[in-house]
């Protein structure tokens, strides 16, 4: 069955990007920092021009790829990441949910726009998906999806960092009970799984 | 050497209390399932009225034990705590720092107060821990503590849970680097250590 997981690197205090963040500073202030382990193996773990992860990060993000058949992301993801017009790293349908689809500019030809809300977007994003799974990249999205219990599993890679502010990941959501599924320790990164408890 | 380390239970969201905690309820809303993982171990587990982990915690809490030799907390922990006055279970000399120590009251004779500021306390502590490492257990102290760089190590015992609201323990400090010393699942508990690393 389909699986709807959030997928982000954050910091030990719970940022996914640092302050500011934007067009002109698209990770935010400091937030480069969470994504170093992305190329910190060595050359023989590279997987493409995005990924060359330590050994034990290469079968995470190998797994990234072979499982997700659908993303589902935020508007202000989607300005930010220009709209993936040089492609996603994972090539596969992406829905963006927004209010207020852009009526003109570039973007990749993989992006469709929802606009009827967090339900309609999972539908949609899992029937694309065929089977595979259904991967969110944003954070909204993913305080969306929690609060509509629409999330199956939360997938971070915990960075050892602390960015101070920024963009925080998990606020405001609770109470809601998590089974720990697999904490799997990297070099300078921490993968770790959990499965959202259904009341 | 000594070293001074924060040591808490914490919610994947970053909580390491409920909302509303106070002295008629000591660890906030929801916060008690920050502390199931002390006593979901088998009775043969059983370390004391307090502890009775599952195996591999076990070690953690002995670990906490051996090496602690003076703690540091904050005035807020005192109170809720009632000063300690049935017995910290760790039984170290407790430094609590505050602006405004209790003028009358019933405390632990292990309590202390320090009015000087985090550094004095640090030094206090450490010369009462003679060799053992100092341990943290208050938000504030903490992050008053690595604003002053008297921080050397972060341990967390992570809850599979969201709180959504409560206290928070990192929050507007940073960016500040960490190394990733350990990381180990434990049977609904991931018990991870960082050291904070100095520019």
């Amino acid at each position: 069955m389909s699986t709807v997981f959030v997928e982000l690197s954050i910091s030990l205090d719970g940022f996914i990007a640092g302050a500011d963040d934007g067009l002109d500073n698209p990770l935010g202030d400091g937030g480069g920092r969470l994504f170093e382990w992305f190329t910190a193996g060595p050359e023989s773990n590279r997987i493409n021009r995005y990924f060359c992860p330590p050994d034990t990060s290469k079968q995470i993000v190998e797994g990234w790829y072979r499982d997700c058949g659908a993303m589902i992301s935020g508007r202000r993801t989607f300005d930010i990441a220009r709209g993936w017009r040089d492609g996603h790293p994972i090539d596969v349908p992406i829905f963006v949910l927004t209010h207020n689809p852009p009526a003109e500019g570039e973007w990749s030809p993989r992006v469709s726009f929802v606009t009827e809300g967090v339900e309609r977007a999972v539908k949609l994003a899992k029937e694309a998906a065929d089977g595979r799974d259904v991967s969110v990249s944003a954070a909204g999205v993913t305080r969306g999806l929690l609060r509509a219990g629409l999330l199956d599993e939360i997938r971070l890679s915990v960075v050892p960092c602390l960015l101070g502010s920024g963009v925080r990941l998990l606020d405001g959501i609770g109470p809601v009970d998590l089974e720990q599924v697999s904490v799997i320790p990297s070099d300078g990164v921490t993968h770790v799984r959990y499965r959202v408890a259904r009341p």
